[in-house]
């Protein structure tokens, strides 16, 4: 594979949230912004599918096209990459640039996680896919929000909104996710870590904060 | 890369035509559907991207929408082997476990062409992306209609048409992707067969039902 990037020594640093459905990313992705906000540091929280023109339709087209039903799990597959490679070489690359700390809500290990490992497609092709897609970029830190599957699945239950397609996934799903991340982790562990999401948010904030202060000052 | 493809004994028949722009592709297409219909075989004529409805939309995305002007190579290509993985399993496999003949106007040796050879991205991550998309279902018979660049850009031009973003290529572009598909001749003799598009559109037919006959019958 050739990886194109060369941000490598961009002054900016790349973050993504990682985790089951369930999780409390998505809390925790706006308290982390409100803060570094108020401190006036420049940040930008991009998800996928989306981010660009490309990727906006992408994502129409894998939610609300008339093509999703039938859409197979390889075709889906090629969509989230396109979307990837699109958001990487528009955004995430001339942010990093710019000095920007860029948070994602869910990358690349989303896609290994839930279309390879979990819904078994071949490993070794996604994880190709994937390192065509970002070229090279990937996270300074990936933080994976951990929670067992039975806890994951009543916060879900007792949100009392109407559940989407992964949501409305088996126990054994989320225990499969669950197991997938905790393999990439064990894998690439000066990326990636794991954090105990069964906690008040507050708390799990301040654990996140205190991880990004000292992951930034060592780059 | 595991590939999925058990259509290997179905009873179809799967062609694809690939060649520069100019080369006659389309008449040949026309004129071999025209007498396969007429002898009352079984013959469908498949297009990329397109063909199914995520197919479809990825064409409009691709050639209609906002965001083709940015689009990076990168994306593009995952487009189309997005699409591609699409029609494999929801036209192309059920069409030849039916016994059809499937006629591709044009298939995965474009994108290694020209997304690979002609503009330059890795060959390597093309050809996995294309294995990924196919899961090994690979015409059985590709006819490259070879055409020296001059005459088929004097083609081009004498058609009067407006040009495409392929059309309006250099001639030099031309020449890398004539030569892109000799290497792959060269490589792939089994599957891939050149054949001088120089010639009257009947005899060069005369060619083709000819060589159809003899592959068919080889199966």
């Amino acid at each position: 594979m050739t990886l194109d990037d060369t941000s490598s020594t961009a002054p900016g640093f790349f973050l993504s949230f990682e985790g089951s459905e369930g999780c409390g990313k998505s809390t925790q992705i706006r308290l982390l912004k409100d803060r570094l906000e108020a401190e006036g540091q420049p940040v930008v929280v991009l998800r996928e599918p989306g981010g660009t023109a490309v990727g906006e339709e992408i994502r129409h087209l894998l939610q609300h096209g008339k093509a999703g039903e039938g859409m197979s799990p390889e075709a889906e597959l090629l969509l989230f990459a396109a979307s990837r490679a699109q958001i990487v070489r528009e955004k995430i690359r001339p942010l990093l640039a710019a000095g920007t700390l860029v948070i994602l809500d869910r990358f690349l290990d989303s896609t290994t996680v839930y279309q390879g490992m979990a819904r078994g497609l071949q490993l070794e092709s996604v994880q190709a896919i994937n390192a065509f897609a970002t070229g090279g970029t990937l996270p300074h830190l990936t933080l994976v929000l951990d929670m067992d599957a039975v806890t994951a699945r009543r916060r879900i239950d007792d949100s009392g909104r109407e559940l989407d397609r992964m949501e409305s996934q088996p126990l054994a799903f989320f225990e499969k996710v669950r197991e997938g991340y905790r393999q990439l982790a064990q894998a690439q562990p000066q990326r990636i870590t794991m954090l105990n999401a069964d906690q008040p948010p507050e708390a799990l904030h301040g654990d996140i904060w205190s991880l990004l202060q000292t992951r930034r000052h060592a780059l």
